[in-house]
């Protein structure tokens, strides 16, 4: 079709390229041109994932920025790997949605702190680099050329808290305990993720400030954050519990569900539970949705959101395409309204 | 959209009912104008499977067969029920799709020795039923009014076998050892299926002949079937592994690798693995594909052939959707092209 | 043996029971002589639950006080169903180990207010009970003829926090974060435990001040607690995070750990793991072993304890086992010294 | 105590070698001396695996055969690196328990066949080495100094189908259709038993005759056997299903359960279910444990024999520690009487 927006995905063999090309292939204005990838090149994408067996038999290969042919490209490469390749992109003009955490931090600072040696990215690129949760910044990313798509639980947390920061019902001192399936910590085989260590356990890991989702957290909420992960039996979801106190004790807790509610009217793809019910990734594995909800401890006085999201869609994949749409003027739910394959 | 087939649901709050919701929400051609259950009733389908929440909030209704206003209508009961409600719809000219196994034996005899009482299927509708796999029976599904959609061991154990039994290279006497996710035995709690007696055990169920789905097997296949089906602690997904004896056993490997190629040759859904490779549920759940395989046992003389499917998709509402297709004049892949969420 | 502690076991066909039949059996100087329970009354307990067949054939027999021939009895009974059986067991002179909650709440009224009309527990019974942790009671543990053991979120809670407290490091109001195994939720089949449902999810329940461990936790820790408990999938398993402030942030870090591994000093089941090191619920499944730990976010001035048991062990059947043991007189850890069988 | 039997576990780091651990620290009569291992040498046990922790301390020590003192040695090696460690054990006079396959096979050339290069096992080794399956070769167990512990899937099959080749009921030629837990692959990380790439989803590996188990049944059954194993989504377990023919289709099936009965009558770990029950690895989890069963097919003509162990115990460390009761004359359930920890 003369209107199909030409793509490519850079880092094709991880299970956040693997995503980005199930979702596209039912995007029904994108063509998939390009698939790139180092250890996996000249593979068939079939080979690496045969889940594509039969629908989809590219070959992928080793990157090389003279050779893409698309005008959007999404690079899903580690930290630190990411920055120069988006940067080659950007100068060839091509629309670029970096899934990577390099251009997430305004500050180039606190993003040396977090992430050490692989600050090497043009000040420049960070400071045109818009970051990509729609539901925060819909306006700017339209027409946007270049997206920081942000982590999967800053993304979980941002949209069970920012509702009540912005309502100035709660401190902006946040503890986030949040738990995510396996899938969140990529493909490459490793003691911790072998099926028998993981299955029937359950385990923190980077708390007390060590987790570099914290910074993120704390520029979009612009609040102090606590940050707990935890590592589920599961393959795909994040569940964020957000524990925060009312500024104003008396507030009734239905003002709190109400603020959710009319923070998050009208967006596409999180939906506020009707009060009491509480969310679970199983209702949204596979899609872009996020479900939300809150609650208020009143015998003490908390504030307690959720929201469950899928790490690989709405948590990474996912929210990359929604940001296409808006970058490149599509409606923002096309390809994205697929609904969770539960059970 | 003018051209949109109107089409209902009858079994709405069973794992197949949503399944065929959520697969008839991503086709492009259909219209849902209705969902009937009988204990809920009145809900909105969102409250009785939350992943449906902010994309479709249609209310549950009781089943009465006067008020359904839809082309097409899929029944999702168990078998049994089913009789009663097809028949009422086929008598409107609705054209049907029963998930059940009330119409797929074409023996009434052998339905009411493996069924028992639940025998009371008007023989011009048993006779008129077309059993709906359509990469045995796509001719006769085209135009269809009356489709058996077939049980989900037997849709494995088919599309594993009959390439080698057509093609006369095995004898016609099987053992089908499959095995399959939790899903199978459908929503309604029981000790079996509780979560912690399922979780890290594996155990056999109905064998040696006395599982139903066996007949349908037999009938499908022309051929004798030892069937022994497995719960695994997944949700979805069944795995087939089919042993059959070569007629000649001096006959190649090589030979029935191409006999599976030659027969699933330009099927939609079925992608013959390449030699070597063999078949993962996991490469095949939440999408209507079957991976199959062939390999021999030269030793010994034997053929073994295995098929992955996803049980509530290819073995159920996906391949009714696709019956559907093929029974109003769409193309067959319409709505069903989606790529398995892996991991 | 002549030294042989006899026991009986009521509510065996429960998880609780089945553990401690387990234990039990494996107890060197425990010789079981009555199971009891209501629906499988009648049935050997190795067709209620096949691990035991081969190894204990009993029988289950209905509940009858006065035909009760052991010294002590295990009463693994649903709260406000348990309290008349620990009734008529106590005036018989037995010495009753009760799981329930309905002697853990010293204060009547609190259980009145949490529990409703289960109070009917007569006022010395509720003030003879003793809490059987034995890390807080163990004086009071040595030769009780009444133990109320402890909730399976509590003894981790307490377990993660009590050091903290006591020292007087950190404030008492805590946030309790845990996560469980279904097994908690019993051996009663409902759809939210239903296998499909819960593989793949992880959810929260029961939050803001809803779950009856409440006040539970509140008690032993002289606390105000806000308690978040989630379903994990996984069968057994507790992992407890808890969240405080400390009284003065300029104590460094270690003090914290050091607190910890002073308090827990000596301990025969309760595992200060290594400073960095974090718990694992699958490191203590099938065992009475806690596993605990501390972390200091000392950017935002919060204290995070950590606390791993499993549900079924340390959280009612190992902890009353090791009450048993107290309460007779013998050697404390007897019969309870198995290393969790990891994977 | 003057009584006990020292005992060393060389290949500590691994599963097996963990298993070992824990079921000696539960053994009475057994003292251990010393743990070895190559890439964990000087770290302590409780490290590698933190399920010892306060209760197991000692540090793991590079293999040394001169250094070694104990009077019998677990080798829990991978076959090729086994059978050196084994000579030299072997030469200085310890009881050696070989959990590998080195010295299996009684034929040399079978070996080389199936395992290659690896066939640098002196001849007299081989010779005097007995197969440590009590249940076949209790006799020759006895006082035994060379034991050639069973592969976990062998164990298994000839569990399940010995007693109907002994009482000729059947044909000399199986397939057996094995479903394994993960942890039978062993504690190496790679990306087939990455989490994502397991949890929900089964599939069959190495069929065919091309896994090294299958000339193992094969000498232990003397028939012919059709192996296909399969990787199940939990971490322990093998249910083996072996379909056999009946040499005389007019025995009625209760002859069959009779003879599976008559065959295991008094054995201490094995048991055979009621008729009509089905055997269900979690019950048998964590426990020395094998459970049987029977069931004829007589409309086909098949006899059909299951049995569920779990691959690290009765499979691999428990059967292990049976042969050494037998090999220095203690009881043989010494150490082994426990019940598996269900759910």
């Amino acid at each position: 079709v003369s209107d199909q927006i030409t793509v490519a995905v850079v880092g094709a063999s991880g299970y956040t390229g693997a995503e980005l090309c199930r979702l596209l292939l039912q995007h029904p204005h994108v063509k998939l041109t390009g698939l790139y990838a180092r250890s996996s090149a000249g593979q068939p994408l079939s080979k690496v994932f045969p889940q594509f067996a039969g629908r989809l038999e590219q070959v992928i290969e080793p990157f090389d920025a003279d050779r893409v042919e698309a005008r959007a490209v999404f690079c899903a490469l580690p930290h630190g790997e990411s920055a120069p390749v988006v940067a080659a992109l950007a100068a060839r003009g091509h629309v670029v949605l970096d899934l990577s955490a390099d251009l997430r931090l305004h500050d180039a600072a606190t993003h040396e702190t977090w992430y050490g040696g692989h600050a090497a990215v043009p000040p420049e690129l960070r400071a045109r680099a818009v970051y990509g949760l729609p539901e925060l910044h819909r306006e700017r990313l339209r027409g946007a050329s270049l997206v920081a798509v942000p982590g999967c639980y800053p993304t979980a947390a941002i949209l069970a808290a920012t509702a009540f920061l912005e309502a100035e019902l709660v401190l902006p001192d946040l503890i986030v305990d949040a738990k995510s399936g396996v899938s969140g910590a990529g493909r490459g085989a490793a003691l911790a993720y072998h099926y028998p260590e993981v299955e029937g356990g359950i385990r923190a890991y980077k708390i007390a400030g060590t987790h570099r989702h914290t910074p993120e957290m704390e520029q979009e909420l612009g609040a102090r954050v606590t940050f707990t992960p935890h590592l589920v039996p599961m393959s795909r979801g994040i569940l964020a519990c957000v524990y925060m106190r009312p500024l104003d004790p008396t507030v009734p807790a239905a003002r709190y569900h109400e603020a959710l509610r009319a923070r998050w009217q009208g967006e596409p793809f999180v939906t506020v539970l009707p009060a009491g019910a509480l969310p679970d990734t199983a209702h949204v594995r596979g899609s872009n949705r996020a479900h939300v909800s809150v609650a208020v401890d009143e015998r003490v006085g908390r504030v307690i959101a959720l929201a469950a999201i899928d790490n690989l869609v709405k948590g990474a994949a996912g929210q990359a395409v929604q940001c296409l749409n808006l970058a490149v003027g599509l409606p923002e739910t096309l390809g994205l309204d697929g609904v969770a394959p539960f059970p």
